[in-house]
């Protein structure tokens, strides 16, 4: 089929036939389908949507453009989180090393930070020596290892996704939940995982701002998941206020450290806990979910999962001294407290504009070349619901460059809305999908 | 504005700023917008429209992307006509000399056949020697002495219009309203007339199959032609069976000189008429429609269009004795006639298929590199309503290459339905809308 003729289908809101789907994306992959035949479909889809039955075609057209991983080589059944994307947003740091000490293989490939979102990469590079571009076989090694890998994309994985989203990024063509469910899936499933759990995040700081789109994206992620034969379950949690305390990277990393060690802040712990507590049980090393939670708080009181940590750290080439003293980790050169100009209850926080704060403080990229501070950020010292004095520390800013902090304090100030009426905090876990 | 926003905007179904839209002609122009992001848009504007305001400013950005012509120094209101065309439509070949000698120039800039339809140029080029590449300082002095000129669309006119033209080819956004509008006004407007008469095809072998969808684009260019300040006037013509009996390139050539010497077919007749009296009231040399078409008619008579017409061959290059012996036209080799192998009525003619049988036999091109045969083609001998009996002749074809004639023969015996019951011949002329 011509390119033209799949494109005329979607337009007109029919069903893409699976081979001319498969030749499309396998055209996306060599260069052979133009970008504007790319494009000009990536809009009928944008507008006309997806059925089941050709999403699932697309994905899996995606996921094998590339290489997919064989992780059979590692017992178990292999099991990764992927979150959609937040502010403040470490619990992959702290969560596949609580899996893995439980028994269950995490084999996590992560994403770096873009806009107002952090990505698990940038995070893991505070430490020192840390490297996230391991081949395949040192990935699968360090899983076999160590329980848990935390490495970036590599080229060879989907690349019909990394093209596509190359095109969608400025073809306003981003928004599209059958589109971004595809190429979720598509990356995840190229890791050769048996089973995944979604951490959908909804809210002011999350990409999607209300429940319904997010469970209608946490529904097609796992549509996707499920017909291609993977267990599949989705956790939509709650983003109208930063994840923990900290925002940027060594700082998350320290938070995330903190919360094996059985500190560092309730929410984090709670989230982890639950998102811990799915992949258990998908995993089939815990009966139910509160056998799997007992599981994962053993874990972390014992040490093991620390200890996981420190495996992994060191295999990928960091220093794991940083998991005993996270002093090691880099740091800001001066702080600044951001207080409340008034008295009343934090009714709502702008959580988008928290991590455009950060952004402008150095922890995060306006484009993809900018370079970031991995010791820069900020912490949040406030929550929904709580009651506050004038004066009263909102924030603090962890500063290098104090040209760029003035226009975060800005940000930063305008996204706590202080009112006068007592509010109600929002649920951790809004629903779960399994 | 990005172009990705103004995307997102038509995208969204919003109103796109003027500025926005103009820059983004302009890239398509200079090559500064990348073709992907061209294709997008285009997509969005197939699936959500464009308003009045929007199209007005889309057609006048694609205008101005090139020369304007300026026909000031030829005295009198310029009025050209357009046919969104058909099969047979020779129109433009009588219909020009005709006006032209009732005293309003007629500057015609003419496309070339593609697929089931023909072009006026290559009717034209079955004129032994006649040019229809002129440059546009002998256009305007062939319009200021002739009183016509009929040339095909020069590089530096719309030249915006040619390159969306040919992404919309293969990105199916061919087919939507407002893009066919804008692309045929922007050049028609670029020719520096003052008013246009539109015959847009309706029926079989047209574009557009049903009245709904042609009268909705007859209102569009009229809309886009008034916004523009120009007088123009529509006429909703059938297009269920050929116009007149000829289909190719010399064959239809001499058909329309027929029609100046007071002989050829009815139905031509009687269409050139119509059209030519509405241009002769835009062109204020008449008072009213009766007045026009006894003008028209007289133009005829008195050898005056002929003239006309021998005298633009001339400035044209061609060999002006042809109007006076058609025989100096190319023929083919053979014929061959085609007959009804059942007796009823001719209740149906699937024109298109009549079109492509013309292709077939080399009168026509597939794809735009394709050379075409002016010598071959066929003669239709059958009304939609007339009654016949078994072995009546339906059509004669015009053969030069006996191996494409027997697919022509196929194509062309299947395109009349004969059944039993008497039929209602259609209306000439639909609707005019003015």
């Amino acid at each position: 089929m011509r390119p033209q003729d799949l494109i005329r289908i979607k337009r007109d809101g029919g069903e893409m036939p699976e081979a001319a789907i498969r030749e499309a994306i396998a055209g996306v992959t060599d260069g052979t389908l133009p970008d504007y035949q790319a494009a000009a479909l990536l809009m009928a889809i944008f507008l006309r949507g997806m059925s089941e039955q050709e999403l699932s075609v697309w994905a899996d057209a995606m996921l094998r453009s590339g290489r997919v991983l064989d992780l059979s080589s590692v017992p178990g059944i292999k099991v990764d989180k992927h979150s959609t994307g937040g502010v403040g947003d470490k619990v992959s740091l702290c969560l596949a090393p609580l899996v893995a000490a439980c028994g269950v293989p995490v084999p996590m490939i992560s994403g770096r930070g873009l806009g107002h979102t952090g990505g698990t990469l940038d995070k893991l590079e505070a430490i020192p020596g840390f490297h996230t571009d391991l081949d395949v076989d040192r990935f699968i090694a360090t899983v076999a290892d160590a329980g848990l890998a935390l490495i970036g994309q590599t080229s060879d994985l989907a690349p019909a996704d990394r093209k596509l989203y190359a095109l969608r990024d400025v073809t306003a063509t981003v928004e599209s939940i059958p589109l971004i469910a595809s190429s979720i899936m598509s990356k995840k499933l190229a890791e050769g995982i048996d089973a995944l759990v979604l951490d959908v995040k909804v809210g002011s700081g999350a990409f999607m701002k209300d429940l319904d789109r997010a469970r209608e994206l946490a529904e097609t992620l796992c549509g996707i998941g499920r017909r291609a034969g993977k267990q599949v379950t989705a956790l939509l949690t709650d983003m109208n206020q930063p994840l923990g305390r900290e925002v940027g990277n060594a700082n998350e990393t320290r938070e995330a450290i903190e919360i094996l060690r059985g500190q560092g802040p309730d929410d984090l712990w709670r989230i982890t806990l639950e998102l811990g507590a799915e992949m258990l049980v998908l995993g089939e090393v815990a009966a139910d979910h509160d056998a799997a939670r007992a599981r994962v708080t053993r874990a972390r009181d014992s040490g093991d999962a620390l200890e996981r940590l420190r495996r992994c750290v060191e295999l990928q080439g960091g220093d794991p001294r940083v998991c005993d003293d996270t002093s090691l980790l880099p740091g800001a050169r001066t702080r600044r407290e951001v207080r409340a100009d008034r008295a009343g209850v934090l009714a709502r926080v702008e959580t988008e504009q928290v991590g455009v704060a950060g952004m402008l403080l150095g922890a995060g990229r306006r484009s993809v070349e900018d370079r970031i501070d991995h010791g820069v950020g900020l912490t949040v010292h406030v929550r929904i619901g709580d009651r506050l004095a004038a004066g009263d520390p909102l924030a603090t800013l962890h500063i290098t460059d104090e040209t760029s902090a003035a226009a975060a304090e800005e940000t930063l100030r305008a996204a706590f809305v202080i009112e006068d009426e007592a509010v109600q905090p929002p649920p951790l876990v809004h629903e779960v999908l399994r």
